[in-house]
């Protein structure tokens, strides 16, 4: 495994060594020339550079070779991209697309699946059928008859959440929205766009909603009806809100099923949560109102994807108050990508429940095993029970960050050990990290890692100041 | 050109005749019994049948032969569909997508634009230089600079009416949204989610705002700012709002422009626009906010997608605004497919101006040719001025509808002529038409064509009580 910043073999010809590609500290400033020159020296089998955005325009194409321009273009970006794939291990997708070589003639049509999944269309280039197959799948999985529900495949996350809290806006025209601090940004956009009343609650060390800050705000505006975002794995811990105790608190506080919508959010962990144990169900049976999960990030799609689902007793409820617009169309996008719901069909009929079960148990193991290393190795880290996001302390090198493709929100960054990371990208990027390290904070430079304690707990923390 | 309502021979096995494929009168009433087998009789070489939906499940994997299976639904599924392209007539989509061979080795990749386009990520695996090569194009079409622009590749015409809309309401939150009736619908679900009032302007023959209508109630709510939405191709008609009769009205009545915000919906016909004479441009050197248009449409793409463009001083407006919730993104979608830019710009590239020209020009031809041809067989037909698309009486007969994939609205359907629709295809309709109906309107029977005064005008109008 390769630990240099910067490896002239791999720069573009006539590109000098540029300044993103420099180790740069983002909190303490930077590295002096010198340091550079020596990272130089140790140069390893060095790791492809993080890619470059090109600049690319749109010219008029004037003869047979123009397309061949084109070509190498595109011949370019994807070898950059090709070799980046085990350094992806920051964002919660998986990046290869297992069944592309398959599904890649279906991309020859333009496939729509406008409006309603149940509903039928004059046209032929749909996949209704395939749509509603997948949505049975998740139906089952959430204990909702194929009567009972409505649902729909998303461009993804966000339009999940907006399309639950709207339903919820429209069952409780006056309710608050609840939601934690940590919920996804989708949540509190939702909320501006459709003018609500919204509540940020407090979180925990865990990223997980504290439910005394719930309970507290559901008291003082009794009166008005509640519309709850339960997040179940939150953008950056993976933290689980835990549906049974809201459900709890919201009965403790004396709001009966009739003054509350509850919109799950389980874009992140909709597909671990079901194969762990210790973990609330997501269930219809219990008094929610819509799931929203992502379908490219633990399955795996080529393009941004998910499902949303509620009762069919809500979207015509819905439906109705919308009839002298839109009788036809109860989704939020109108024309929908009609590619999505094949490649999840195809992905979920060749893994199946056990081959996700299998997916789980491995990531949920190897992120445990990740934080362990980075314990005992003296690194900040924390990971949630049954989670697959490692958080930990925020690398100052900017050029390390890119080359691992992390994300970071103050001092932390995070690893998320989905499907497609195999435990050798971890190996090597936890090798990297001990080697780099070792140069970031010499001794002789006075540098410090920073504290974790108010963001992982003191017990994750492991700066000079909480270090045993 | 077959003609027959239904063949024996393209039933899947075991399938009896199905009622959906029984010829049907919509208004008057059903064929008898003798009438079909007639039909039957008549039959010549048949087109292939609309696609029925399949039972389509997502059931555990057991063995090898599994993914056979699946592979066997796909075969037939690509098999169905890819005989119907050329009875793809009644959608404004481009069913066939030109460059899949060469664009399909990006389907191995999840590719995801997250947020801004402008905004540099960490992550490797995004098309954002090729977004934004996309969004040059069409800012030096639509005459804004590079400096003063901003925008993204939307999931197509209905998110960016619904961010248009939104960027209307939050430079004017007490702002009256304006639409006529034949808007899309996605514009009255915004001002329905976004809790705005809304002013429906009534529209004249040919589906145009009626500008009367218009003043008056510009004039009623003087005091309110205006939110104006400007269709540049209504979804059933093609009709097109003038752009620079509306902005002078709008002076006319004493709005300044700060009491007003427009949004150009050009998601059908933006593409055609500049290359037609006698039709206001659509371009940011008059008071605009912001433009949207479909990339499937007239460019196509394997999936639905589109361009928002608005002011770069309007989104930092917005920016400020939302930063405590969701200072990156000021899209609506958050994630975002990473594939579409590169399509959109692959097409651009290999078709340029003189491509798009040349398609409009045909295909603007080939619809007055339609018209002209309709009328001339005394059947109700109009087309717009410019227009592509051909509005005409609609067929009684529930299989022809189905055959040619035709969209209906109260007595009307209409084809759409699309760039991959060929001239023979356009002439099978024509002729198969023209001799089914000399069925439905046989003169022993005393049925009449409907009467399309109301809808089209009496000049185009060919109904028993108006045919000259």
């Amino acid at each position: 495994m390769g630990t240099l910043a910067f490896d002239e073999d791999f720069m573009p010809m006539g590109v000098a060594a540029p300044e993103a590609l420099l180790p740069f500290f983002v909190h303490n400033g930077s590295f002096k020339n010198g340091d550079f020159l020596e990272n130089k020296k140790m140069k390893m089998a060095a790791p492809p550079p993080a890619r470059k955005n090109m600049h690319i325009t749109v010219t008029e194409p004037r003869s047979k070779d123009d397309e061949a321009r084109l070509k190498c273009i595109l011949g370019k970006y994807l070898d950059t991209i090709s070799q980046r794939i085990n350094y992806h291990i920051g964002y919660p997708v998986n990046i290869v697309y297992d069944h592309y070589a398959t599904l890649a003639p279906l991309m020859r049509y333009h496939l729509n699946n406008c409006g309603d999944p149940f509903m039928e269309n004059t046209v032929d280039f749909h996949s209704k059928d395939f749509e509603v197959g997948v949505l049975d799948w998740f139906a089952e999985l959430w204990e909702i008859e194929k009567d009972d529900y409505w649902g729909y495949i998303t461009n993804g996350g966000t339009e999940g959440n907006l399309h639950g809290i709207l339903l919820g806006r429209e069952v409780h025209p006056e309710g608050i929205l609840y939601a934690s601090k940590e919920s996804h940004y989708s949540v509190f956009k939702a909320a501006r766009m459709y003018r609500m009343e919204v509540e940020g609650i407090n979180t925990m060390i865990n990223g997980e909603m504290d439910y005394d800050d719930l309970r507290s705000k559901l008291l003082l505006n009794k009166g008005k009806p509640a519309i709850i975002n339960v997040t179940i794995g939150t953008t950056f811990k993976g933290g689980m809100d835990n549906l049974d105790v809201i459900i709890k608190t919201l009965e403790e506080c004396g709001y009966s099923q009739d003054e509350f919508y509850i919109h799950c959010d389980a874009a992140l962990s909709g597909l671990i949560v079901p194969f762990l144990k210790n973990v609330p169900k997501i269930s219809f049976k219990k008094p929610i109102g819509s799931v929203t999960i992502s379908g490219h990030k633990f399955l795996g799609c080529p393009m941004p994807c998910g499902i949303q689902m509620t009762r069919k007793s809500l979207i015509h409820n819905i439906s109705r108050n919308v009839e002298y617009i839109a009788s036809v169309d109860a989704t939020i996008s109108g024309s929908r990508n009609g590619l999505t719901p094949i490649f999840l069909w195809y992905s979920l009929s060749t893994k199946g429940r056990a081959g996700l079960r299998k997916d789980a148990e491995r990531c949920v193991e190897t992120a445990k095993h990740l934080r362990d290393r980075l314990q005992a190795a003296g690194v900040s880290a924390m990971v949630n029970d049954n989670g697959i996001t490692v958080v930990f302390e925020r690398p100052p090198d900017r050029e390390f960050i890119r080359r691992w493709q992390l994300s970071c929100v103050r001092d932390m960054a995070h690893v998320i050990v989905m499907p497609g990371v195999a435990t050798e990208a971890i190996d090597n990027f936890f090798n990297d990290l001990v080697h780099e390290r070792a140069n970031w904070y010499r001794e002789e430079w006075g540098r410090q890692p920073p504290c974790l304690e108010d963001d992982l707990g003191s017990h994750n923390c492991y700066c000079p100041l909480h270090k045993v």
